[in-house]
């Protein structure tokens, strides 16, 4: 008998899932259909500020599979159709051709959710305004590019948000000529970062001739005669602007979910087992942007959106739905970004997540180079390591810095998988050689740092 | 009473410990008198390359601390004066003034044994004529500078061994305008990666125009009438050389320790316990290149000169002969290096390292890119895995590629380290944005492959 599985959501989690499961399962056993309401399948939305800046020339290049490609491998891919409905009890979703309106149930014997997130706007006045712009999909994307066509590499943009999205997309910006502000709510950019590590970061645009305002809170979008963002409103001034970005973080899409009575968790994710599987479903799957994941080293869920993760829970979810068997064990928190040839990375706790699960740290911040000092072009980075007091754990590393900086915080990344402490981390067997390290990698000077502060708190 | 600590070996592991040691204890506590044969004190013997390639300008950047500068530290440094005697049981050395001669005998209460590594130089006719360098000091390094500036900025190199110091000097040798022809004992350049990775390493030298000549044995250095060099004989061929350069690896330096009575292993490196504590001996220490280290992932004795190691092995000596703590838990085996612009790097055991200790293993090479796919300048890189048959335990991680490709070995390091599978690496949470990864880092696509063959084998 041919079983169906069915896949809400056709990017990275839901294809992945698909065609993990079809590697494992012919068509003869089981049959896929997925449903996307968008226009495109499998893209990376993490590519688009690349794509607006003008680095990527064209937008086919962040899409990793086309529809028709996900079909040649027997994948029923339905685009433009939208889930409206989850029937549990039935074993079946109601489905609406976007085009057509037309609608129709379908069963299931599997059930794959991934639905993604969808970008946080708040209902101010203007905020639909023309010239204001997501960027989440490639049709917003595309928007943005169109408004700064018309813009001829001139004019002023607000970008309002300090996080992942609003650094890239102030990068982007000033790429395409425009004079950028920042808006952010908080008291530094990069709220996943402690403000010390943050005010590097703000130091570093301001370096660039990026103003970024901060603790500041916007109250509407203003308009000008032609109906077009004109201004950006803050409780006390106005930013004049040719185009607004939107970069305020994302929300998990789990409204189907919930109206099904699924379990969502503190943040709004679907809350899964270590298959990936819903909890208390036999026959229901999650993952990618619309679900909380175990974080290993508070031991408490979080909320982390990232491409990266929803690769990972497509191959497991795919495993397990095609008669496999995987488990995605827990993020601990890394990530990655830049703006401009500034690098910033994180992973693990901050100092307010620590001390929000009740662990006691002591914190070590230290000044070191991508490269032996005498080597060229060698350059700074800033590593801020916590630790837990008392067992020297090693609980979050944050680096702030030029080339090279992004990709050490990797080190910490697998010495919080392993649980390492900090003393053991000073004697890791890292690569040296001038030209990509000083005889002390800046990890291990932090990790000696923080050695020593461990010991004289006691 | 004032304890005295002797310190034989002015470089990193001595001087490191001296320092350490200098940190903890006054100098009414402890006297630190250190010898040192050679005019420099603590240098980086790694960064000479780039020296004599031109990138560093001058040879004073590659001083870490100068004797004077010891000095100030209360360390009583005797550079220009070699040690000639351990007494262990008298508890004294007995030392010579290089410049005048004079002998004595300095007692010790702690000593610490850092003479390092001496190269390979075998006995062949010609071996000592004028225009052939070793690679080894600074010395050395400005009388090869002074051989190519008399070759104003032409003439032909050949180099003798293919190991890191043959690549990176054959490097610096092209940077210097010279053709560039290295001769190799072994099948493929970089005997420290298996022969496979070891072929794409030879590939790439051909294309920077660097001449590899595998499986030849060099017989003599031929030299013309004036005395100079004038070639390379092999058992088949001569290669003009106007130059050659010395890079056939080092030996641990013991001939004192030995001669002592102090227990060498099979490397003839001296054998420590975990606190770099010479096996069986109270009061003698003993580190850097000197030493044998515990392969953590063999569980042997290996002998792995590198500078990084000398630090920290100075670290733990001088916390202990300081009346503090400290271990040296063993290294994993990593590795770096560069030619032009290819990446070199390696961690764990090769192949035949395994097959040695009685591993079974299953290997996986991929090959993969730095950044996204889209992203500009994104650039290849080829990752093999090696992992234990049936466990599935990672036992090492070669990388050869461009930009970004050494030091994502550190990833492997630390999972080494950790006793990680390649299963549970597949699940690692790295950095991921386009700028720095692709969704699944290279790594992470190894781990994946290891995964199917470790099954697959059974």
């Amino acid at each position: 008998m041919t079983e169906r599985l069915v896949v809400i959501g056709g990017d990275a989690a839901g294809m992945s899932a698909a065609s993990q499961a079809r590697r494992l399962k012919g068509p003869d056993e089981l049959e896929i259909v997925a449903f996307e309401r968008g226009h495109f399948s499998s893209f990376s939305a993490c590519g688009i500020p690349y794509w607006v800046g003008g680095r990527v020339q064209d937008c086919s290049e962040l899409i990793a599979r086309t529809p028709a490609e996900h079909r040649e491998r027997a994948i029923d891919l339905r685009m433009r159709t939208e889930v409206t409905a989850i029937d549990v009890a039935g074993g079946r979703v109601r489905s609406r051709d976007l085009e057509s309106g037309a609608e129709e149930w379908t069963g299931y014997d599997k059930l794959v959710i991934a639905t993604g997130a969808r970008p946080v706007r708040p209902p101010l006045p203007g905020i639909d305004a023309p010239g204001v712009h997501g960027v989440q999909s490639l049709d917003d994307g595309q928007a943005l590019l169109d408004s700064l066509v018309a813009l001829e590499g001139g004019g002023r943009a607000v970008v309002v948000g300090a996080g992942y999205i609003g650094v890239e997309m102030a990068e982007a910006l000033l790429d395409r000529g425009l004079e950028v502000t920042v808006l952010n709510r908080g008291a530094q950019p990069m709220v996943t970062l402690d403000p010390d590590m943050g005010r590097l970061v703000h130091e570093a645009m301001d370096g660039l001739g990026i103003t970024t305002v901060n603790n500041t809170e916007v109250t509407a979008v203003l308009t000008g005669s032609d109906g077009r963002v004109r201004a950006v409103a803050t409780g006390d001034a106005e930013y004049p602007a040719d185009v607004v970005v939107l970069g305020m973080g994302v929300e998990p899409e789990t409204a189907l979910a919930e109206a099904a009575g699924l379990p969502l968790g503190s943040y709004g994710g679907l809350l899964t087992d270590l298959s990936m599987r819903v909890r208390g479903r036999e026959n229901i799957w999650a993952g990618g942007d619309c679900v909380e994941v175990l974080d290993l080293v508070s031991g408490r869920e979080r909320y982390v959106p990232l491409g990266t993760h929803a690769n990972k829970h497509g191959q497991v979810i795919g495993a397990n739905a095609g008669g496999g068997y995987g488990t995605f064990p827990g993020v601990v928190g890394t990530a990655v970004s830049k703006v401009c040839d500034l690098e910033i990375a994180r992973t693990g706790l901050r100092e307010r997540d620590a001390a929000e699960v009740g662990l006691q740290y002591v914190t070590a911040t230290v000044e070191s180079t991508n490269r032996a000092g005498y080597y060229p072009d060698s350059a700074l980075m800033t590593v801020k390591m916590i630790a837990e007091r008392r067992t020297g754990r090693l609980l979050g590393v944050q680096i702030v810095g030029r080339e090279g900086a992004a990709k050490r915080v990797d080190i910490a990344a697998v010495a919080l998988t392993a649980g390492m402490t900090v003393e053991r981390m000073t004697a890791l067997d890292l690569g040296y050689a001038p030209p990509f390290s000083p005889v002390w990698d800046p990890v291990l000077v932090a990790a000696r740092k923080a050695v020593a502060k461990v010991r004289a708190e006691g």
